[in-house]
């Protein structure tokens, strides 16, 4: 664990990442000392500080100590977070505003793989719909950001081991993402994905999905979409960075078999990681 | 400062606090070396943990922790934080859905009181309006959680220090609250204050003014408010914990001279403090 560059764990009661959930973090896995497409996630990372009007950490300075964290633990998942910095200037302001002379934390964290049933990428998962919806914040939307209560809520909904994801809709019955991941449909021959500008968080997998159907192809659409359509998608699928991508086989009583679609996406996922 | 009952300024970086923003606080006025309405933010507080599913710490621990920081601190701004605490168990496990075995993490704070200029209690503040919209959530709508940044990025919108407070509206374009405030109308011999059941954080000094217009039989109505409302009232204001009672002198080309009924509810909240 690093905080500001230092070995540590520990942050300052006063930070403002604690006080308002004022910044912003990255999931990546890390595979045989390697960080899997730390240059997306740093994108990413500056995309979102940018919409938070928080200064990012330098690519150079992130990349070298990514480095050294991954001489230690080669695998797993690292956690990278980067917050505004203290909440108190030296006259002991404090408030909402943010200071222009605050300096960001930036803090790593590595754990352990989770150990999820290797079967869930090639059978597929169960995943449920969420009762909670999610709120409208077109300010927000798309940013991985610390204010992830909704989350938190929609997760503590369902403690069935079975159940691997949930599915999340907005307030007006949109279908958005997974508590956890992005979530595709395949229809038809076409490729759909959530429209995320009013609310739900743009990961690094999701861009990649997309890059695929770019590249072999496929058409794809990023809209608005109900629950009945994904209910009669041909096959639905979720991704994130950890889990990479789990086909869904059972929601809300519709069952599915077979995924195609999914199958050659992990597949040339598979074939770029082992690169 | 105390982390746990211990002196300390520091929490783990595996905080749910920080990485989910899954907590609750308080902000309380410490004046000759009494917490103003500490029951009354107590009760909050443990209304504000179970709606999260947060255990509140005990009444009597929490008393006596603020005694004894009040004891070195008599006067200035209390932050009490409770956070549901470590997002991992012993088996390493991360992610959203809370654990039931977990420790909250309370912390308490304290900073001088800002050097507010006097004269905004008694000739009133000019305010704004802001430009950011609050969402609607209605299981997080009421409490004072650390997801936050809706407000900071309102504060962010101006660093003019002649405007003391922001009013918000949410997406519907009903007017919610002040940055760091609640807000309330007088018009034609009524006191009005906007619901809170959609989005905004209900505080104690609204309650506090709910009592008084109870006690006092001034008709009192919880709805929902037009901003045309607002600008037409024969008088707003706005309540905090920390700056008491600001009455509004000026907000969006609208003027106020006189403030009759904000005054006697700052007589009546200056002679409960006395006591």
């Amino acid at each position: 664990m690093l905080v500001n560059s230092k070995q540590g764990n520990l942050i300052s009661i006063r930070d403002r990442g604690l006080l308002y959930g004022d910044g912003v973090f990255r999931t990546i896995r890390a595979l045989h000392g390697k960080a899997q497409h730390w240059p997306l996630h740093y994108q990413k990372l500056q995309h979102d500080c940018t919409a938070l009007g928080i200064v990012c950490p330098d690519f150079a300075l992130l990349s070298a100590e990514l480095d050294r964290l991954l001489t230690q633990h080669p695998d797993g998942v690292v956690k990278l977070i980067v917050t505004r910095g203290l909440g108190m200037n030296g006259q002991g302001m404090r408030g909402y505003a943010p200071s222009a002379q605050a300096t960001p934390t930036h803090i790593w964290d590595i754990s352990p793989l989770p150990a999820y049933p290797v079967d869930r990428a090639r059978r597929g998962i169960k995943a449920r719909l969420c009762q909670l919806r999610l709120s409208q914040q077109p300010r927000l939307a798309g940013i991985k950001h610390l204010n992830r209560l909704e989350n938190v809520l929609a997760a503590a909904e369902s403690d069935d081991a079975d159940i691997a994801e949930g599915l999340l809709m907005d307030a007006e019955s949109n279908v958005i993402e997974g508590i956890r991941s992005n979530l595709f449909l395949v229809s038809q021959g076409k490729l759909i994905t959530p429209d995320l500008s009013r609310c739900g968080v743009a990961g690094v997998q999701r861009d990649r999905v997309m890059a695929w159907a770019s590249q072999y192809n496929m058409p794809l659409q990023v809209r608005d979409i109900r629950l009945d359509e994904v209910l009669h998608a041909d096959e639905i699928f979720v991704v994130n960075s950890v889990i990479v991508l789990w086909p869904v086989r059972e929601l809300e009583q519709r069952c599915w078999t077979a995924f195609p679609v999914a199958e050659r996406i992990q597949h040339y996922f598979n074939e770029q990681s082992a690169r």
